[in-house]
């Protein structure tokens, strides 16, 4: 179980949401209060858009809380849309190449969340990556995988194509009697839009808030701060759609695929 | 506040005691139950001693929980007198050298600790240390100093040095109005003798805990098990010192400074 | 092009072989002779049998010759088998899984080489390893896939998997006209014999020498010493055998597929 | 013997100096031309200036050729002014504070060079650093040591303040016959304005150029470039000044302690 955040709006020196609130993503690096597992020091990582036609990326190994590369880096990184992610490894090594978020061309991605039984179904989720992005492949996680199948699965659709690809995860987990558990909380962007999605399957959904202002949007595991009535909970299997210049959108996603399997 | 174990007696691989337990060294570096940091995520280390007239030693930044070569190692190294050291950093950087134990010539040292207002003390602290052993001197720790400090206290008197040195910061800490505060728990050894420390001044002092068997005497910051009845507290200010071919002694250590400064 | 060097013999400290040469393997790290690259600082990795019933790994990401942990372990490490790699990255990330050696139960593997064009091969190699030993795949290297899929065509008798395997891969560089080029000189071992090919097709193979004396056998990619006419080439496509109680033999390997391919 | 680059002029992204030329800070790295190490794989550090008072760091222990993040941020790090270092150790440990650039409060140092017999005369530069500055004292190394000498001994006058160490530094080397080895060759920046200084004592200088253009300054070790004519060497015993808003002054420097060595 990790611990992420996402923030789309105003340019903004990233410590303003990743170092400096109260229960800040390196706060929750070493004590989360939401998460089945409270320490996240299998490794972070950052990813940021800026001028660069593709997004930045620092990722270490190392737990977040000890970074001195971290603060100063968010002290000094502004961008107008970017993801921070703390890692609590399930399974994958800790490798840089393990961290979230994941890159790709324009976009980034960041999960927290599980494919159950991922040594039964790897082979599996490895073989929806089309050939021309398994290059891309430069890790082992199942996030990095599910990231790549989604990019082949009509990216020009995101959330239709992220919507395709937890479908078939859905079948894969369900192949056993009793299923397999299925955890998808994830973020997605190309850059302009950004896109979270709160999912599962045979199991609880992880948590994920958002908070609005005329600043921008910040998506979170848990929220940055005790003030809690500003954070709204998105409910489980459904997806926030924060397009640039468009009102944000909390829409229902997969809801017969979970009635069904109910 | 770290988190350590040390082992004299029959050789046995290292796993029995650093991996295994239920509640083992590992287990506390994400963990810990007595300790006033209950992630000891900081870097961790082994010091071990064998064929070679010097010790070994292993030292990582990275959280023990995590690494592989640990486990490797605590399963292929044997030895009859071994430390190892989980670590919570009290300011000092997360760098190898930082890491305890810490190895010259033949002495192994590891500390759980500090010294308080170590900005203030830290050259009163360094200069204690003798000119031809300054070179030793690779880290940055209150601890390192303190390690090296004692060796050149007249270390064939094992006790006797740590005691000097122990008033000597005693002296320091006690130099403002309310003193500062001092925790020294630690393990100290020559690959044949073992002593452990537990003193505090202004302060209560950090746990300490001993069992001991047929086949040797572990010594550890908290118990391993749920066992409790088989590990021993050792009091505030007294010294434990396991000599080769003896039996095991715990006496009181520097009462009367205890007491003065009461 | 990385730099390896593997033993079978009398139980010695691994620093006669890995630190302690002129021309050791951490020097080689740092300038080798023989390599087309000189400088051999993408991490590097130790393997050996001890009495644990798998063999230990020590692997790291930094380069060999600053290692104080690799020190200290070549003294205090003593072994019958045991293998060391330095490592020159030829396009996966630089990540501890990513070293040499692997690890598989009771088999060891280290390699010298690549497979030509590997994104577009790497799908085809890894289809090569079977379902139950793809839960080892825990990094993303070409040496790792060749070897897992070695240990699944018949580890029984190591050599004849070998070569079923490098006659699949032969066929997959010469699905393109003109082939891929392919380079293979590894050593593979069960802890109790030693096996070291040198392979390649459409290029030259990579060096290859070893040294016999009453204590063991030393296999490497160049030699340790100037004692040059000490050290004997393997031949292109020749494969070392060095069985426990039996006499070393240099035989050849593949030779038909080389004269077909010319 | 490391190799280091600083820039001062229009803002622009890292990466047009430190991973782009043909000869760049990358590339020199792993194979520098005109230094005694070749190889400078011992770390390596980019400081910058940008919006936040203080200078950013990103520092790393592993090679700088193969660090994914570096080159994601040279390509998003935009500066007016900044450092980059690639280190190759003369004997104090590879760790994150023992890396260059230095920062302490708004002022960034790299060096290249050595005091000769640093065992001897470490605890004598060490003294130099007043009390105030000695919590700022996080590594190991000469060079830092050195940094902070000079940020006590009157910084408002850099180039004074800078003499005043060296001197001091000069006597202490000459304090055994024949005397020991000095090389400093650095650069030293408040974000306003850029010093380079090249000087040495019982020894040659390491080498110093810089290139000027409409846009900017480039101060390096070696040219990043073929074009050998656009770089000018910096005489030995001689500093640069580059101070915003003025022209680019070569001053000679503590020529009379040079030729009283003489």
């Amino acid at each position: 179980m990790c611990r992420w955040i996402a923030y789309r709006g105003e340019t903004t020196a990233l410590e303003h949401y990743v170092t400096e609130p109260a229960h800040s993503l390196i706060s929750q690096s070493i004590h989360a209060l939401e998460s089945t597992a409270s320490v996240n020091g299998d490794g972070f990582g950052l990813g940021w858009y800026g001028n660069h036609p593709e997004p930045g990326l620092y990722r270490e190994v190392r737990p977040a809380w000890s970074d001195e590369n971290l603060r100063y880096l968010c002290r000094h990184l502004q961008s107008h849309l970017f993801f921070g992610h703390v890692r609590a490894a399930t399974g994958t090594p800790i490798t840089r190449p393990n961290c979230h978020p994941f890159a790709c061309g324009k976009w980034l991605f960041m999960h927290n969340g599980f494919v159950g039984n991922w040594n039964r179904l790897r082979r599996q989720v490895e073989a929806l990556i089309p050939d021309e992005l398994y290059p891309s492949r430069v890790g082992t996680t199942d996030s990095e995988a599910i990231f790549l199948a989604i990019l082949g699965a009509g990216i020009a659709h995101p959330v239709t194509a992220a919507e395709r690809i937890l479908l078939k995860l859905t079948d894969f987990v369900n192949q056993t009697n009793p299923g397999d558990r299925l955890r998808f909380t994830s973020a997605l962007s190309n850059g302009r839009d950004l896109y979270a999605f709160r999912y599962a399957v045979n199991d609880h959904a992880n948590t994920l808030y958002y908070r609005e202002s005329a600043d921008g949007i910040v998506i979170v595991s848990e929220p940055l701060d005790n003030d809690h009535k500003s954070w709204i909970a998105v409910p489980e299997n459904h997806v926030v759609v924060a397009n640039a210049g468009e009102r944000t959108r909390i829409l229902p996603s997969l809801h017969r695929q979970q009635e069904a399997a109910e």
